[in-house]
C-alpha cells in the first residue's frame, strides 16, 4: 500500500513552515543524592534528558520541543547523536514531513552512513526519538491540540502513513493495521468523554526503589495508601533475602486486595529469573518486569512459560530497542504486558506500530513512565491506545512516579490516581526555561555547586 | 563458577603497568567517491573508524591501539561514547584488568548510568569494542605475541575468566565452555603449524559491490579468478531484475564449481526475503546474508526454514548487537553461518562467548571483515576458533576485501587466497601515523581539500 498523503491543514502559514534550527541541551537532575530511582542495575541514576528545540519560521513563533530520557552520564553521547541528525531536519518543510511521516522516519532512522552506529537502537535511536518527539510536538502545536487529540482526530489512513512497516509485515500488514484503526473509530467520542471524566488508571513506583530503607518504605506506602493508591510496583533483584524482607513489608502494608508488580531491571539470567521468582510467587505479583536482558526474546518466552502456572505475567519494554524486538516478544508469547517507552522507541511513528501489533496479539500496553518527562509523554500513548486502538482498559495501568513534574510548564494532572487528559497544545508541553538553565550540565548553577562543594563524581 | 585469576606474567614492570591516558581520533576514508563498499542499505559509505590509543607508564612505552569501524557520519558519536568510558579505564592497573577481565567487561559494558544509552548495543557498544580492542592489543604487546597466539596459549580457565556469562547461561554454562576449551587443547600445536603453513581460507567481497557497473563487475571477476580466487560474495537487494542480471554475469564468469554467497544488507521484510531468494535460488548461492533486520531472530528463523529446501543457508552477524542476539540465533536454528564482527561485539571477551556457543550448537563461524581494519582484526578470530575451539575448517571461510590495508603498519598477509597468521605482537598492530594524520576528520588534509574543492557532503 502506498503511503497516503496527509492534509493536516490548509492554513498557508502551515504549508510554508520550515524548521530553521535545531538546538539540544544536556539537562540533569542529581537524583542519585537521594536514591530516588535506584534499582538492581541502576544504583545511582541522575534522571536527565537530551532536550531538543526545533525553531521554525512560523509567524506565530511555534517551536517543537522534545526530549529523550537518560540516567546522567552518557547524555552527552545522545546529544552528539542528535547533532548528527540535525542536517536531516533543518531546512525541511514541516508539511512535507507530516504528509509522509513514514518516509521521513526512514530518512532519519536509516541514513546510509549513520545507521551503522545503530541501527534503530542505542544512543542513535534515543536521539531519533528526541528529534521526532519535537516534530510531533510541533505538529500538535500547529494544530492547537494536545498530541493525543491530534492522533485520535486523524483518519486511519493518515495514521498508517506515519508508520514504517519495514520489518514488521510478517506480524502486521498495512491492511490489518487499517482494519484495527477503522474499528477504533466506532465509539471514539464516547471514549474521549470517558477519559476526560474518569482519566486513565495509574500505578505508583514511588514507594519501591531498591535503595529505600525499611522505615522509609513503610512510611511511603502508608502515605500513598492514605492518598488512595491501590497499585504499586517494587524493585527486586538485589538479593533474595532482601526482596523477601521488603515484599513482606509491602504486603503487610497494602494487603492482598491491592495490585503489586515487581521489577528486576534485567538483573538475572533466564534460569535465575525463574527460580528467583518461584521464591517470590507467594507475594502474588501481577507481573515480573525486565527479568533478563531486554534483547532476549526467547529468554522472556521461557520465563513466561515457567511462571504462567504461578499466575505471574512477564512485562518488559523500557529498554527494548525497537518495533522488531516488540514484534518478536509478541510473536513468541514472551510478554503479558507490553511496556513501550516514549523515548526509547522512534517516537509516535514507531509506537503506533507497537500499539497496533499489541492490539492484534491481544497483549495490553502498559507504558513505561517515571524518570523525567516520561509521565508527561506516556499519558498520550495510553489515551491513544484506549480511544482508537485497543478500546480496552482491561489489565492496563500506566506507571506514575511523583517526582520532577515541577520542571514542566504543563505537568501531568492526576485525579484520584488516574491520569487526566491534558488540554494544552503539544506533546511534552515544554520544560520551564528556569529549570533548564538551573540544571543544565555541566554549567548550570546546581552542577557547578555540586562539583565545587560536594565532590559529586561526574 | 568463580572467575579464575590470571597470572599473565611475573614481570614486575607488567604488574605495575597503569593506563595513563586514553585518546581517540576520527579517521575517515572517502570511499564513497568510488562506490567501494556500496550495498542495498549503505549507498555511499566512507569507511571510517574511531581509533583509540591507551598510553601506559610501562618503561618500554607500550601502548594499546584499538578501533571500531564506522561508515563516516556518526563516527563522532562513537568518539563521544569512547570519551564517556575514559574514566573507567584510565588509572587502572592493567594486571588488575587482565586478571579478571570478565569483571572489567561488566564494569565497562554495564556502568550504572551509561548503560541506559545501550545497553550493550549501538554507539556505546561500538565504543566499548574500541576500548577493549585496545586493551587486548596492549596485553598481546606486553606478552610479545600476536593476539591469536596470546589466546591460544592461555589455559582454558584463563579464557573462561575473560567472559561475562550473564544472559547466556541458558545456552552455555561455564562448565560447558570449559569442556569445549579443554578438548581444544588436544592437537593444538598441530593446528598452529597447519595454519602457519597453509593459512585460513578466505572469500572475496571486492567484486560484488552494488554500485559497480556490469563491465567493471566482469573485469573485476576475471582479475580475481586469474589471481586464483574461488569464493565470491555479491551484494543483492537493489532490484530483483538487477540482481538477476548481475548474478547471471557472476555465474557466467565463475562457473558453478566456485562458491557464491549473496548479501542483502537487511533490505527485506521476512516474506519479501523468502520470495526474493526463491527467485535467486537458481544461481545456487551458499548463503543469503542479512536478509532482514539484524534484531529479528524469529524472522531469520523463518527465512532459514523456507530456504533450507533450496539449499540456501542464512548468515548474519555484522550488525547483531551482542552475545544475546547470537545466543538466540543459535537457539532458534536461525543461522547456518555465524558472522561475528570484531568491532560490533564487545571485543574478544564477548567474541569468545559467541565462538563457544557456535561450537556447542555446531554452527560454523565465518567472521565479517572488510571495511577498514576488519580483516586485520578478524583473522585472529578465525585462528582462535580453529586452533582451540571448533577445530574445524568445514564450511568456514573468512571474508577478505582488498582495500585500505596500506594504512596499517602490519597489514594482513595472504598466501594463495588464505590468511597467513600474523607474527607481530598485538591485535590490530596499529595504523600508520601518517595515515591517521592525513585522513583525520575533519581537519586532515584529505578532508580539508574535499570540503574546499569538491563540495563533498559531510
Amino acid at each position: 500500500m502506498a503511503a497516503l498523503p496527509l492534509e493536516p491543514t490548509d492554513h498557508p502559514y502551515y504549508r510554508n513552515t520550515k524548521v530553521t534550527s535545531l538546538s539540544v541541551t544536556d539537562v540533569r537532575y542529581p537524583t542519585s543524592l537521594f536514591a530516588d530511582g535506584s534499582d538492581a542495575m541502576h544504583t545511582d541514576p541522575d534522571y536527565s534528558c537530551a532536550y531538543v528545540v526545533l525553531q521554525t519560521d512560523h509567524p506565530d513563533g511555534h517551536e517543537g520541543h522534545g526530549l529523550t530520557f537518560t540516567l546522567g552520564k552518557g547524555t552527552n553521547v545522545v546529544i552528539a547523536a542528535v547533532n548528527a541528525l540535525e542536517h536531516l531536519v533543518v531546512d525541511r518543510n514541516v508539511h512535507g514531513i507530516f504528509a509522509n511521516f513514514a518516509a521521513f522516519y526512514r530518512t532519519i532512522s536509516s541514513e546510509s552512513q549513520i545507521r551503522w552506529i545503530g541501527p534503530e537502537k542505542g544512543a542513535l535511536h534515543l536521539a531519533t526519538a528526541a528529534v521526532l518527539n519535537a516534530l510531533w510536538d510541533l505538529w500538535a502545536k500547529l494544530e492547537g491540540k494536545p498530541l493525543w487529540k491530534l492522533i485520535v482526530d486523524l483518519q486511519p489512513e493518515q495514521i498508517i502513513s506515519a508508520i514504517d512497516f519495514r520489518y514488521i509485515r510478517d506480524a502486521l500488514t498495512e491492511n490489518e493495521a487499517l482494519t484495527i484503526l477503522r474499528e477504533g473509530q466506532t465509539g471514539k467520542q464516547d471514549r474521549v468523554r470517558e477519559m476526560e471524566k474518569n482519566g486513565y488508571p495509574a500505578y505508583s513506583t514511588s514507594c519501591g526503589w531498591l535503595g529505600y530503607e525499611s522505615d522509609l518504605l513503610r512510611k511511603k506506602l502508608r502515605t500513598f495508601i492514605r492518598a488512595g493508591w491501590t497499585r504499586f510496583k517494587v524493585k527486586v533483584g538485589g538479593s533474595l533475602d532482601d526482596d523477601i524482607r521488603r515484599l513482606t513489608i509491602v504486603r503487610e502494608e497494602i494487603g492482598y486486595d491491592k495490585l503489586l508488580m515487581v521489577d528486576a531491571n534485567q538483573k538475572w539470567d533466564v534460569p535465575e529469573a525463574i527460580s528467583w521468582m518461584q521464591q517470590l510467587a507467594r507475594f502474588k505479583p501481577l507481573w515480573i518486569e525486565e527479568p533478563t536482558s531486554p534483547d532476549d526474546v526467547l529468554g522472556h518466552a521461557a520465563v513466561a512459560k515457567a511462571l504462567a502456572p504461578l499466575g505471574i505475567g512477564v512485562a518488559t519494554g523500557e529498554q527494548c530497542a525497537n518495533r522488531v524486538i516488540f514484534k518478536q516478544l509478541l510473536q513468541a508469547s514472551a510478554i503479558s504486558y507490553c511496556q513501550i517507552d516514549t523515548c526509547r522507541l522512534g517516537s509516535i511513528n514507531e509506537i503506533l506500530a507497537v500499539l497496533l501489533m499489541a492490539c492484534k496479539f491481544g497483549v495490553p500496553v502498559c507504558p513505561h513512565a517515571g524518570g523525567v518527562g516520561l509521565c508527561e509523554l506516556a499519558q498520550h500513548m495510553a489515551f491513544i491506545d484506549y480511544i482508537v486502538i485497543s478500546k480496552s482498559l482491561d489489565n492496563r495501568v500506566l506507571e506514575y512516579v511523583e517526582h520532577l513534574h515541577e520542571h514542566f510548564a504543563a505537568p501531568v494532572t492526576m485525579k484520584e490516581q488516574n491520569y487526566v487528559p491534558p488540554t494544552a497544545p503539544g506533546y511534552l508541553v515544554g520544560m520551564l526555561p528556569s529549570s533548564i538553565a538551573k540544571y543544565q550540565f555541566p554549567n548550570g548553577p546546581v552542577w557547578k555547586d555540586l562539583m565545587q562543594h560536594k565532590a559529586k563524581p561526574v
